[in-house]
Formats: structure tokens, C-alpha cells, sequence
């Protein structure tokens, strides 16, 4: 509610509403961005409001079988349509709001075989006006992808900094550059974490599993003492990093 | 010797060697910063050439049963001091230079009982002049914090990218800032990441098996669907990031 006032009183929204339904009705574009868990009910609260011709769309980081039920709850003459604006942080709440956040970056959308092709063209030109690089692709395939670059990491992230609490909690005090980098993404929102992890779990538990074996090779290397093999597993990391984007 | 030229002609340093016997003679001090697996073959070699009274030290990921085996080859009359800098980077060379380095970052000095106090604070006030918190614990203490702050770490990034490329290479070309960030550190140097893994095992080891248990505590989350704990997990692990540094 605080959050809501201050971006009207800074300008960033004309008006806002705390009723799913009030804050739907009679819009050209509803678009869902709490954290996905709770898209379905929300959606069921607020669909009766929904205009005829209207378009939802959502800004969610798990697409897959969500998709398929958003359709599935929108009424006729309304189109559904997911989206996933790859620019998201660590940060939350209207302090962080800041124009051009979806600059040089991806939007991932995903339609579906009963996606309307007219509110499709509509929301790529969204994303394409706010100045994102639009990729289409179907919604589970996002869902594999994201498992592997977003959604393991910060499980990965979260985890490492329970490891070393649970090692000895006074040694986090001596971390340097690299920790606190590599670890930003674990001050992210656990409500927010909570439900995409829910959300991807097959894909995610099938990950976590390839990142443990990763680890027990590396293990496994520095005791059979093999110094050797593990700078070629070094070396091949730094590879693929090194192709993903700049320092 | 490409690095080393340059670094003369930007007169960062006055001269050059690439012998190390002939580098370190008449040195009042002499600082190792090569791959910490080649320090005893150096130290060794150039020991006949250490002046009477001249301080030995390094900067190094990894001091524990090093420390202690370099201040065994130091002849009479030379000191050795161990020495990290918290100030390291994925960078290398000397286009990577810069002044103040070392300005508000930690450095740890590791005495040991047979350390003299005048090598000790010469040591302490060098890093201290160039801007550094100068903190002197145990080798092995320093190896253990170090293990869970700097080397699971870099571990985790190299072995999150191999996971990714394990699932699909394709993948990573989909990475947003949150990856990007995390594995900033698997571009770091190969060959200096595997002397310090293999020097720092035993730590290691144990560390990979801590992390491993705590991932095993997320997947068994997800498997048994139980959001509220992962979220218990997710918050906790924020509390924790939060008190090791700015976003």
C-alpha cells in the first residue's frame, strides 16, 4: 500500500487499485506481476471484470503448465498471453523502480497453439516499445532454459551462503568481491523464489542433480589429487563464461 | 614477459627479471604473486640469492602447511611473512592494473610462532600504507574461512557453468544478469584455481560435502512440495547475504 502511494505520488502511476476486479475493469491490458503462485487465483477473482477484447499478460518467471491454466480461466474475447521480461534483480518495491530497465535486454513470450495472433503482435510491440529484444518460444521450453540459467543459480546462491553460515556463521564477515557478486542474487524475495521453485520443480530437481554430479567430480578430482583434470574442468567453465556476456 | 615489458614501459615497475634468483638479489623484499602451487620450487631456487635480513612474503589464496614449509626454506637471517589480499579479481595481467587496489579492502597477515615481530610489522605497515584493514590470524584458520568464503565458491561458479553446458550449451546464451553476476568468478584463472583447490583439499572437500547437503535440503524440499520451509530456507540465506555487503 505504501509502495503504491509513493509511486503515484512520484508520477510513476496515474492510480491504483487493492481489488483484483476493481483494478481490472474496463482495461485494455491487465498485466500480472506478483509472484506467480499467486496468478490462477488472482485471475479467477478478477477474470468476471476482464473487458471483452481485453489482453492479460503477465511478467512471471515460470511459464510451462501456468500458461495452459491462465488460458484455460480467461473468458471469451479475452486473450492470454505469457511474458517474461529477462531484467529482473535482486530488488524489490518502488525505490527500485528506474526508466529503462527493459532496455538492451530479452523478453521471452511464449503463446500457445490458441493464441490470438492480433494480442501476440500486441504484446511483442510492448516489449519491443520499452526497448527489449522480443523471443518467442513455447512455454515449457522456457521453463527447461530458466531451470538452467535463473532458477538453479539462485537456489545455488541461497544455498551457498546457508553452507557457509552453516560452517561457521562469524566467516561470512570475511568475504571479499567475489561472495558478495556471486551471492547478490540470495537477497532476492523468498515469497517470489518460493513460488517460481514450486512452479519449475521437475525441471529444477533434475538440475540440482546434474549440479551435484558436477560438484562430486570436482570432489572426487581434488581427492584422488588430480590437479591436472581439474584445471581442464576449470579451463572449460571459463570457456562457456566467457561467452555469456562481459565482465 | 609480454605483461612484464608492458608494465615497464607504462612505468609501473623500474625493472624486470625472469629468473628468480637474479630477481630477489639484494632485495630488501621480495613478494611471490604466482600460481601458490609454484612457490616452493621458487622459494627454493632462489633462496642461495636472498640477502641477509631481507623479508619474504606473499599474496596468496592459500597459506596453512604453506607457510610453515616456505619459512623452512628461508636461510638464516631472511624472514617469511604470509600474506592475502582480499582484493583478488577474475582478472589478470597488467592491462588489469590499477592504483588503489588494495584501498578499503582486508588484508591477512598469518604469523606464525617463530615469525619476527619486525618482519611482522613491516609486513602490516605495507598493507596498511596502501589502504588496506590489516587482519593476522593462523595459517589454518585462514585456509578454513578462506575454503568456505573464496574457494566453494569459485567451485560452485565454475561447476554451475558446466552444469548449464551439461544440460544444454544452447542454454546459456538465454543468461541474465543474475547468472552473469554469480559466475563472474568462473573466468578466473585455471591454472592459479587448481594450485589453490589442491593446496586447500582437505578444507575443500569438506566444504563441497556441507554445500551438497544443503542443495540435497532444497531438492528434497521441492519433491516434497513444501513451500513454506523452502521459503524458511530462502529468508534465512537473506538475512545472512544481507550482512555481507552492499547490492
Amino acid at each position: 500500500m505504501e509502495n503504491l502511494e509513493k509511486a503515484k505520488d512520484r508520477g510513476i502511476i496515474d492510480s491504483f487499485e487493492t481489488d483484483p476486479a476493481s483494478a481490472c475493469k474496463g482495461s485494455d491490458l491487465v498485466l500480472f506481476s506478483t509472484p506467480v503462485g499467486s496468478f490462477l487465483d488472482l485471475a479467477e477473482t478478477s477474470s468476471r471484470s476482464f473487458k471483452k477484447g481485453a489482453i492479460v499478460t503477465d511478467a512471471g518467471s515460470v511459464k510451462g503448465r501456468l500458461v495452459y491454466e491462465m488460458e484455460k480461466i480467461m473468458p471469451a474475447g479475452v486473450n492470454f498471453i505469457g511474458g517474461h521480461p529477462i531484467s529482473g534483480s535482486d530488488r524489490s518495491g518502488i525505490g527500485s523502480a528506474r526508466a529503462g530497465l527493459f532496455k538492451n535486454s530479452k523478453c521471452i513470450i511464449t503463446p500457445t497453439e490458441g493464441s490470438d495472433p492480433s494480442a501476440l503482435r500486441t504484446i511483442s510491440d510492448l516489449w519491443t516499445a520499452l526497448g527489449s529484444s522480443v523471443i518467442t518460444m513455447e512455454p515449457e521450453k522456457h521453463d527447461r532454459i530458466y531451470a538452467a540459467v535463473s532458477h538453479l543459480p539462485h537456489l545455488a546462491a541461497f544455498s551457498l551462503i546457508n553452507t557457509i553460515s552453516e560452517i561457521d556463521p562469524s566467516f561470512l564477515s570475511f568475504s571479499g568481491k567475489g561472495l558478495i557478486d556471486m551471492t547478490r542474487i540470495a537477497s532476492s524475495s523468498p515469497e517470489l523464489w518460493r513460488d517460481i521453485c514450486m512452479l519449475n520443480k521437475e525441471n529444477l530437481i533434475e538440475m540440482i542433480s546434474v549440479f551435484r554430479k558436477n560438484l562430486d567430480t570436482l570432489s572426487g578430482l581434488l581427492m584422488k589429487s588430480d590437479p591436472h583434470s581439474l584445471e581442464m574442468e576449470f579451463k572449460k567453465a571459463r570457456k562457456l563464461r566467457q561467452t555469456i556476456g562481459q565482465n
